[in-house]
């Protein structure tokens, strides 16, 4: 990685970026419009600068290997501007640099406002580009794949009727993390790290210059951001290689975050979970109580609909599934009273967090779930009134602790209340936070939907351990679905900057819907391998227990797929074609192995190099059956046995919108 | 009192009142602009209505009188536009009239915005108005007196730099509670009760029309008010009367509130206090204990300046002064961490209510407290961050009863967080009344400054003794000070709402402020009239120890007069002239009489007729003394006492800026 910083003739801050000689980042501008001062990007004078050499080896409470190198030069200039000061830090690591401001402790700025971000990446050409629009509330967009200069996002954010809330007031505007590939082969990508106390970074992009600029999200009267100095923003990172699988090996954003600020981890278990909640996407069941919230008797009690999904006898039947199944966990949504009118009113005081519904019985299931060994996971709706959720989340912690739950999943379904904050700004970029960190000093692991997504931060608070953030499964379940690609497609982008609750693993793949036509939009071979492909710490096996028992000689790969991980080794990968990534379990000899492809039939063939040399393997292969096509024949799978070492390869086929799932333990 | 309501012929609803046959609204519209119908104030037809009479007697749990009579007629209109319903409910009493909207449960109206409320009072003439400017954000500002068709804020507004924040988007636009005087002899005061889960009603004069027309504070996406039917909006009302007096009595505000919520209320008890504070207005202290935030040593701890007010010595210093003088509370602001930058960074996490300064033991003062039998009085200043302060609310109430606090004073001084948020909005309404209730479950005391200006809801939250929400005594410390009218117009506006905490009883009256030229605009002997004529059951002496120890002579008042009252007399009044009120101590056959006058010297001549019949007293009277004036001599005061009965009177001379106050006990 090469890096230059220069101050122009104007004593401008310009920065650009190449790759082994190669233009990555042609000369760009940095600075800001502060309310103290609008020019704070000119008339700087370099007033001093320092340079290191860190080389460092941690090892994370869990993750995708077991120990992660940070290795990197970092460069800091000291920049002032009549009086006032601006650092900028610079890491340059081998896949990657990484950029931040610092707004040293000084007289002249103590607390401000941004006005804007000034920061910019020009584009050394008109780069294919993965992308969703940018927006204040919601990551939950299909990818388009175009040139950069083709970017427009209106007509995508004016079809997505499917999500709760959208805000995309800029039509050439893109989320991070930003995929590019050059037309001469180099991979990059755009995100931050370790978004903390600041809004998220989306890109505006100028057609004409290739120029990507910064773009804050606003709150509700304009303003970016509130500092106070001494202040150091996130990190701006680009990653960059002329090989697709480095992107996804690269632990650059990890690096970039804090170590952890969590006293003891061991409370911290990732896991496998299942739950009931995909009866509710599907149409079988609700999450409500009744029908209306104004069904109610005489004595003005809730009139039951007997659709009710989290109702004790259904948890248990959960339970019992989870057990018998390796499955350390079960959440349970609907639970609390409050579903009748949860969403899309704006509504303040929707939920208390701690009141559930008739037919929950919270001492039952929480009894019954302790005599089998399963752990039960809270679930925190709080349709995005996070007034309300900060108002009783003491209570709710206490509440969880009290009846033995060690996880919380959070919700921000709808508008943001403070009304006029959006889930991306810098008032809910702290709250999320806020919930980490309130939650890790309860030992409550955090399973968030609907934040903003993530940058690392998972290596600051290892309690937070997924996130949704993106399209997941579920967009199967209610609207037209993913595209086979789309998973293809996640690894490069939203997963660059931590784990992703997708809920994968649904087997019955069409008629699950009372809604006619609706599929999944992958193989069933597919669905097993992204639980290796799609990381994350926390993985849900979200089919229903009576759609598993009709294959549960498929089902065994997810019980006995791990969720942490020794090592890992990106086989190989194209963003939007096909991911191929291998892992090592977690104090175990034992690999695992998926491969996924796009809308296009593939051949995997990969070596099992990362096999121990010498030691025999049985190889359980679960993959597309003949015939198989996630549109016409997804359902049908096949599993084969075979013994292999580390001079073999895997060769195996995998069908259109398919996959193929692999176990492979010593013998 | 007369009311008529008709719809007109497009079906808008329309009402007038009448006095004695005297017009005092004219024909005057009603109806809303909402999310789900832009139209709802035309086209309405009347699908029924009721009437019903009620005369009942409640007894407060503190108050001016014992026992207060509620009687009124009531009309309820049933309306219907579209599918759509409204009512609209009139209580029509003895001396003025209330309405309210109210949205039944409703199957074409379930949660919907508020866009605009199109109340309008026409009044029947251009009445001399007493009026400060209608402000989003504070109600500190002295008041005018001009015509109805002469307002205009604007200029007052942009004079206004006292003020910490202040947003009058409307130069036209004056607050409530709003006192007018007819040519005719009318007394007008128009103003609302029960302001809860709704935006304050502010008024825009039209000039031509002499039309007062509603303006809800808006949130900051531009929206009054988010509700979710059935709904009750706040009553509107309009008391009237050709005696001044009458208005002062009127109890029709605290008759349209709802009674006590609080299941027990023999914890509460009104007091007068002292504390550190005076000490901070006039320069002599401070309530940081640094003066920079980076103040600190080599150990980063905080370096005294050496003018804290708020440690241990000098607040024992206080709580001597109460015990020895029947104060029965002392206040300590600026005992905790963060006055440093407290102020005006729009920050939201200032303080954490919890943590002390180094010089402040919790610990020592309670027990010192304790010991002299005086109640200590908890300060959480929130600086405007309603959302820092409902994050740590239980934390703080916690602390509070942990340490044997039962009363706290709230303080808002600057911009609301959330931001955009004005204090007066709906959310700031909920917030108060939020606070007042949590308070309630802790058995807590409430005293809130800078907040929206009460409605009456010390009759549901008897444990809300008062709040600011007008410019106080202390105007006069740190600014031009308030103009010698000023306490007797507050009687007829800010007052009607309920209590203020306006901190009387400054004995120096010159001479105590750093910046030269500051005098309070009153004698000595008005300060003391000042504990009767605004009333209060909270009451400081806020004058430092050592300015009463030089006249406790005089002081002999602040420490006879009570705080709570069995009856009350409003003797008489002129807003902006003068005052007159004799008040009986609650229990006890004592008698109190308070009487003001503004820049004109004044003689007060009033029978004693309220006194019991036959019964002898003892009057001692504090006067303003020979040449006394509250400019050039302020602090001539002369006491006498004299034997009086119910049919002697009082004739009593007020100085220019001058005051009386008389006890009157049984001999």
């Amino acid at each position: 990685m090469g890096l230059t910083f220069v101050l122009d003739g104007e004593g401008r801050p310009v920065y650009s970026v190449s790759y082994a000689g190669r233009p990555v980042v042609l000369p760009s501008r940095l600075g800001f419009v502060l309310s103290a001062d609008s020019s704070f990007f000119t008339g700087f004078v370099l007033r001093g600068q320092e340079r290191r050499v860190v080389d460092t080896v941690w090892r994370p409470v869990w993750g995708e290997v077991a120990a992660i190198r940070d290795h990197y030069e970092e460069l800091t200039v000291h920049l002032e501007r009549m009086g006032r000061w601006l650092d900028i830090v610079f890491r340059v690591f081998a896949d990657g640099v990484g950029f931040r401001y610092v707004f040293p402790k000084q007289a002249g700025l103590r607390y401000f406002v941004v006005g804007d971000e000034l920061t910019e990446f020009r584009m050394a050409g008109d780069h294919k580009t993965f992308w969703i629009p940018g927006d204040y509330d919601t990551n939950e967009y299909p990818y388009t794949t175009s040139s950069l200069s083709s970017v427009d996002n209106a007509a995508l954010v004016a079809a997505s009727t499917a999500i709760a809330v959208r805000v995309a007031p800029d039509r050439y505007a893109v989320q991070t993390p930003l995929m590019m590939k050059s037309a001469d082969g180099l991979y990059l990508n755009i995100h931050e790290a370790a978004l903390v106390g600041y809004p998220a970074m989306q890109l505006h992009v100028d057609h004409a210059s290739l120029t990507l600029r910064a773009s804050l999200v606003p709150d509700c009267v304009g303003n970016k951001a509130y500092l106070h100095a001494p202040f150091a923003t996130p990190w701006r990172t680009i990653i960059v290689s002329d090989k697709a699988a480095d992107i996804l090996a690269s632990k650059m954003i990890l690096n970039l975050n804090e170590p952890s600020k969590l006293a003891s981890t061991d409370w911290i278990h990732p896991m496998k979970f299942c739950g009931v909640w995909w009866e509710m996407q599907t149409g079988k069941g609700t999450w409500s109580y009744s029908d209306y919230p104004d069904s109610v008797d005489a004595r003005g009690q809730l009139i039951p609909s007997g659709r009710h999904s989290a109702n004790t006898a259904n948890v248990k039947r959960y339970i019992d599934f989870a057990a018998a199944n390796h499955l350390g966990g079960v959440l349970v949504e609907g639970w609390n009273v409050g579903w009748e009118d949860w969403f899309g009113n704006w509504k303040e005081n929707v939920f208390d967090f701690v009141t559930p519904y008739p037919d929950f019985d919270v001492r039952e299931v929480t009894a019954y779930a302790a005599s089998k060994g399963v752990a039960m996971i809270m679930h925190n709706e709080t349709s995005g009134s996070a007034t309300n959720y900060e108002r009783q989340m003491d209570t709710a912690f206490r509440f969880m602790k009290g009846w033995g739950y060690g996880a919380v999943k959070t919700g921000y379904v709808g508008r943001i209340i403070p009304r006029g904050e959006h889930h991306d700004g810098q008032w809910m970029a702290e709250h999320y936070v806020r919930v980490a960190s309130i939650a890790a000093a309860y030992h409550i692991m955090l399973d968030a939907h609907e934040p903003v997504r993530p940058t690392g931060l998972q290596r600051t608070y290892p309690n937070w351990l997924a996130c949704e953030a993106a399209r997941g499964n579920e967009y199967n379940a209610f609207s037209d679905g993913n595209a086979p690609e789309h998973e293809t497609i996640l690894p490069f982008t939203r997963l660059m900057g931590g784990p992703m609750d997708y809920t994968p693993g649904i087997f019955r793949l069409r008629g699950y819907s009372t809604v006619a036509g609706r599929q999944v939009h992958t193989t069933l071979a597919k669905q097993l391998a992204l639980y290796v492909t799609l990381y994350s710490p926390l993985q849900m096996a979200a089919d229903l227990p009576e759609n598993y028992a009709a294959h549960m000689d498929a089902f065994q790969f997810i019980r006995d797929v791990p969720v942490d991980w020794d090592d890992t080794k990106i086989l190989e990968a194209e963003p939007g074609d096909y991911v191929t990534i291998a892992r090592k379990e977690k104090g175990a000899a034992n690999w695992f192995l998926g491969a996924i492809t796009d809308e296009n039939a593939r051949t995997v063939d990969v070596p099992l190099a990362f096999l121990e040399p010498g030691r025999k393997y049985k190889a359980t292969i679960y993959k597309d059956g003949v015939g198989a096509d996630w549109k016409t024949n997804p359902e049908a799978y096949a599993i084969e046995t075979m013994t292999v070492d580390s001079k073999g390869r895997l060769r195996v086929q995998l069908a259109p919108g398919g996959g193929a799932a692999v176990s492979i333990r010593p013998l």
